[in-house]
């Protein structure tokens, strides 16, 4: 067989989601979902019965086992480390428990200038060795066929929680102390993104092979506020990732007002939702950015004919450009059927895949 | 005195509102708050404690006693009427109830051919005769000093509530119906927009001065899916309310990706909430449509000295120009200070008026 120009020798799903991360040519197009190790999962929901949720994430083993849950059963090219963006909180001496159905809870959050000025920063290895017993088990097992993303919840997210308490819709307690109390604000944003880096060189050293930072709830800010109270911390942690040779992807929703400015930040690739079309949004973070993105999680709770020309909708403007990462727009919904998300990845590579894209120029 | 071309004479709030609704000169820049007629209010939650809040709604005496609290305390320009967006669906056949710190919940939510068409049409009058009665009422007491704006839930807004059964953070069952079944989908928001229109009908009719639609979820939407299972709807409302001869405002939140579509959508004024810049979003809504808003409603939760600052951008950034109505970017947060709302009336008032503005011309 004669290799073409336009075809490309058949990758696996590890080297495939590097190399688009470093934006260079794929046999197809990459695929994961965010929390594909979730509820959607009845052998997740099985273990959940046995365990509860932080028991499981600071087990490595446990970890290990739903962290490789989606790997086959989806065909995705990405495992995802099993764990929660809290789950620093637990060096800096601040506890907190997982609510099922509501989310972290921390029933003494930051108020005043003495909670903040309590907060420890430890070593990462003495703070929380799971994580990277775990990511050593999860390569071994991952064998070099699958990519192993690793992660951290940005410091205005994690900010977010420890001032509010819990999950909220307005996150009024923690934004007003951020608009009321700056100095104290950037004191606390200064620890968390010391802790973070710190928590990410761990999950490097350990065997994650990308970083991806969860600024989940950053689309309730405005871009001067962010600008102002958040960029600068996000800056910081990508600046120091990319130094530790990982590529690095920038994750946010509800952020159509701030695409350019989470581009800005310095990640390689920027994670997308549905609320702005994905050939808007990459021509908004610029062509030497990657994008990942963006189905919208709701529509794969449809039947798979009203799946189909949502996802194709998303490929068609990708446009075969090097540097697109197929995912959800935010992670994947308990009520997900999975057998909807694995013919969805299967479909990706397939609808993707160089040869056909050949076969496509004409059309 | 003379009257120099730069001043105007003094205004009641309710033509200072009415006039900025028409993109015309106002002595000063007009202000009410969205549910500002609530929790935040000490005697608003002494009347919660004899009355639950769908009985103040429906008793005409009590929601004009409630729509009154905040127009002396605060100095608005505007009353809004004290009501929910699901009354309409007492005419429909579909019980609801509100429950504190929920909101809406429908214990059977529609999810057949048969729950749709099921769903009753009726007379305005007959369907929710005391909210017209409220409105001849507030209107009365109002003297023609103060304005009513009236308002309705979208047919969107209303759709997710009646398929989710409940408040969500991603209208999954809504949405997921909405991709799957376009065809029922495209039934119910037939059917709810013609009640809506009815509805406003009845309030224009009884006396209400403007009309606010509010999409409050419309941002879990992409432009392309507002564009097909939204836009329409929305558009034949604004026209039918610009046929009764009262303006109207579109309010959404989040909505930094669809603010063009929203405008284009027919309404005079767009209200858009504080992750776009207010002077981002008048050139993307066009200088021809008057604009809504936009602080964000935890900023009024912090001091006033670090109120004033924020107050100040969205003023400055509106220019002078007219067609503003100062408002925040979503409801009174319940825990807002009172005194803060009150003072930021005034100061929004007197730091807009004409006279001082002209004096301020050389800064």
């Amino acid at each position: 067989m004669t290799v073409t120009q336009t075809t490309i020798q058949p990758m696996t799903g590890e080297l495939r989601i590097l190399a688009a991360l470093r934006r260079e040519p794929v046999d197809a197009t990459p695929v994961w979902y965010m929390r594909q190790a979730g509820r959607c999962l009845l052998e997740y929901r099985e273990l959940r019965k046995k365990y509860d949720i932080l028991t499981m994430q600071r087990d490595p083993e446990l970890s290990t086992q739903v962290t490789l849950m989606p790997v086959e059963r989806f065909g995705v090219d990405a495992a995802v480390l099993y764990s929660d963006i809290m789950i620093p909180l637990e060096g800096m001496g601040v506890p907190f428990r997982i609510e099922p159905d509501i989310g972290p809870i921390i029933d003494h959050p930051l108020r005043t200038e003495a909670d903040i000025a309590n907060l420890r920063v430890i070593e990462a290895e003495e703070a929380t060795p799971y994580v990277y017993d775990a990511i050593r088990l999860i390569r071994k097992e991952l064998a070099n066929k699958t990519a192993l993303v690793g992660f951290a919840g940005s410091p205005f997210t994690l900010a977010c929680y420890m001032i509010e308490g819990r999950p909220s819709r307005d996150y009024g307690k923690a934004k007003s102390f951020m608009y009321g109390q700056p100095e104290l604000w950037h004191r606390l944003m200064t620890t968390l993104t010391e802790v973070t880096i710190r928590y990410l060189r761990g999950q490097v050293d350990a065997g994650a092979q990308a970083i991806q930072l969860f600024d989940s709830w950053v689309g309730i800010l405005g871009p001067e506020v962010y600008a102002e109270y958040v960029f600068p911390y996000s800056t910081r942690i990508f600046a120091e990732v990319r130094a530790m040779g990982v590529p690095t992807i920038h994750f946010g929703t509800g952020t159509a007002g701030l695409l350019e400015m989470m581009a800005e930040a310095g990640p390689d690739t920027v994670s997308v939702d549905w609320r702005v079309p994905l050939d808007v949004a990459w021509e908004r973070i610029g062509s030497e950015k990657g994008i990942q993105g963006n189905l919208d999680p709701t529509v794969v709770l449809a039947p798979w004919e009203a799946v189909e020309p949502r996802a194709e909708d998303v490929i068609r403007r990708a446009g075969g450009r090097p540097g697109h990462i197929f995912n959800l727009g935010h992670g994947v919904l308990p009520e997900t059927d999975p057998g909807v998300l694995a013919h969805l990845a299967g479909w990706v590579h397939e609808r993707t895949s160089r040869a056909q894209q050949v076969s496509q120029v004409g059309r």
